[in-house]
């Protein structure tokens, strides 16, 4: 079998940081996790062993096979229950570099009320919307694939293909009862994303009293998106530097 | 009488290190109260003397008797008012190692508007539901048992004993304008439920606005339950990390 | 004229931790104000110079006279604008040690919604009711005595006496469009009274979505108060110890 | 062409602080800027270069013209897009000495639900109201300027001259589906502006669901506002402080 590629230790660090950044940012707490497709090798991804993202470091990343969603060495550590979510991700979407999944508070409402709509309705969450998914993410109902007496989870690689499938071209997929899981073609932009789709979320939340919602257009968030993707670096570097203070490294 | 047995220094640790992760997750202010079981004497129950959880320590732990609620020494400092509610449910729950007694701030709307109910609608909070609690915990009104002027308080064995009896053979009861009671079979569960139990009514509050609710059938709560058990020491770890730095331990 | 009385240096200390730990919990912001009532001199009080409480030291506390609400010493520093809100409490008052004004962010929508009632809703702000209050606290409209178009301060002994007069001998007094005055027999009862009129206010937010509310009774909310009453000490000990780490002591 | 004038570094001072303290009160995040007009030449104004705001130091602060929106040096770093929202400010507006533009969350909902108006329902926040502005702030709409495919930035003078024209003589306006512009005749009164109007904005929020909304008269909003404006010092000074200490400077 093939010996393990080395992914670039830039790479690692930004995955530790990602990890960091999201639970300093509230979108992941003790459960939730990051992975981003390997810098030399696309046929393999990283993501840590299973444990809370607050607390991951560097020799707690794994390589994966995308294949199958196992890890590349033998005799593993625990691992995150949920991995296929990610690799059926980068199997059906060679364009997808990175992968955050989450419980993210604001956003599960919107997993949760039948019929809500998770609409993009400010300049930053742009890419919720757009010309292939102009009502917002779809929400993906686990109970239409493992029927009413399943833990949730996404187990196996048949889960995570279906998920990957209701996903389809878009950027974020919202989970029944769980969450949503949200890609992108660089690390600083799923961070960006996984955080602005929730900041998009409270605002809709706090909007849905005062009146009907005037969101984004399609063009307006196809627009938005472009621009705000050409500026992922500014919140990256804040969001790095304040979650490695609040770690006091 | 009895000579004072002797708990496991680890499990005196844990109790303190749980009075400090409920405090900095914000399920007990001020007031509150966790409890576990004697892990060398099952009739006898290890709990913080009056005070708030935030500052207990080792030397801040007593034993008390299940039978009676009251502390092994004589001569005790001030106790909580509230330790029936302990000890009244470990007498009728054999299977219950660890409680904690609450105002949480998310759950205390559900014991307060009348026919509320707090179903889970997350896979963190199977617990919630399941076969033996459908439509999620049910509501102890004092009244019923104390008339219409107490103080609320659970005062005395009797009441105690009557919130045991509400609880039945669930999780989680919720007290009428008071707050909620919490029970597992070890205390890292213990604080998991009583941190997921907040977290799944801030997801109920703010879901509510959207429209119909999505609940997890009771098949599904009972499923997640049990895979979410094999995973608390992940949020504990993390949690205990968290309230030791910010305790600057 | 009188020479300078002397305070206590406790209570001194005790109205600089009171202005930190108001700050703390979030009940003052740069605005907000708390005083004491002299403790061997009842026809004065202490009461800071105008600054934010979070700022405060023992220097910058002041005397004032309970029968004008000016400064015992000539050649003051500036003052509180506010300053007759304690001084006309006081002087009708006399069972009244401390006082506390604010702009509670929960409490501000019972200010402005025409005919909301911050009625107690849990058992630790039963003070908001009881037999002298039986639908919570009563609003005092400053449009009634200063006309439509003041800036809505309580500028003079008049309107300081106007306030006086509504909050009657009840607890607690919400200003329209403004926010509160909290007042009680000791420093600490009235910390503690400002703050849960905080948290009381938040859980009827809450709550008000979901259904009828059920509030405590008034003869519950009386024997809450004294219960209540009798544990002052447990959050004053941590708030002060919050509040003097949050600010490096 | 002219060599650069040289603003006091006192102000520059003040720049990197209101940078600052913006972000400590969440106020902006990764995004939004602060500007002042220098104060040795009323036809330039001082803004950092592109970056978050809270990372500001002296160094980034660059001299732009107010005539043109472009900086005074030639060869600058990376500037921010929306810089036209402060030149065609300043250049309307000659009383007005200082521009924030923000995100602010709370004020979001406002620019998303059609014909939601955020009236002063606080004696804080009474400039968003007054007789300038009686039903408080409008809203500016890009879509009537920039078509339905914008990707809602003030990108070019044009832009910028329009949202000028719709703020007219008031001191916030609104933007659709992206934040506020807040104006001042200082720093700290910009400042404590977009502090308040968030603050109002949550308030209102939270008022709205309970019922009918007693604003402030127009009368209040300016008498309130003159009044205010003689307390900026308090939170400033407060807010620096904890900025500063939050930077650990």
């Amino acid at each position: 079998m093939s010996s393990p590629s080395s992914a670039s230790d830039e790479l690692v660090q930004d995955l530790v940081d990602a990890n960091h950044i999201l639970h300093h940012q509230g979108i992941v707490d003790a459960f939730g996790h990051v992975s981003v497709r390997h810098d030399g090798d696309a046929s393999r991804f990283l993501l840590a062993r299973n444990m809370a993202p607050a607390r991951v470091q560097a020799t707690d990343i794994l390589e994966y096979e995308v294949a199958t969603g196992e890890p590349v060495l033998p005799n593993p550590p625990r691992l995150y229950l949920e991995r296929t979510i990610h690799s059926e991700i980068y199997k059906a979407r060679p364009d997808v570099m990175a992968v955050v999944h989450n419980h993210s508070p604001a956003v599960l409402p919107f997993c949760i009320a039948r019929g809500a709509r998770l609409k993009p309705v400010c300049h930053m969450a742009g890419f919720l919307g757009g010309a292939d998914a102009p009502d917002g993410p779809v929400l993906f109902e686990i109970r239409d694939h493992a029927g009413p007496g399943s833990d949730l989870l996404i187990r196996n690689r048949e889960l995570g293909a279906a998920l990957a499938r209701r996903l389809g071209d878009s950027r974020v997929v919202l989970m029944r009862g769980h969450g949503c899981t949200v890609v992108a073609p660089s690390l600083p932009v799923a961070v960006f994303r996984a955080v602005y789709t929730e900041v998009n979320a409270k605002l809709l939340l706090q909007t849905l009293p005062l009146g009907e919602v005037n969101a984004l257009t399609p063009e307006e968030a196809d627009a938005t998106r472009i621009s705000n993707e050409g500026q992922a670096a500014r919140p990256w570097d804040l969001w790095r530097e304040q979650a490695r203070r609040a770690r006091r490294e």
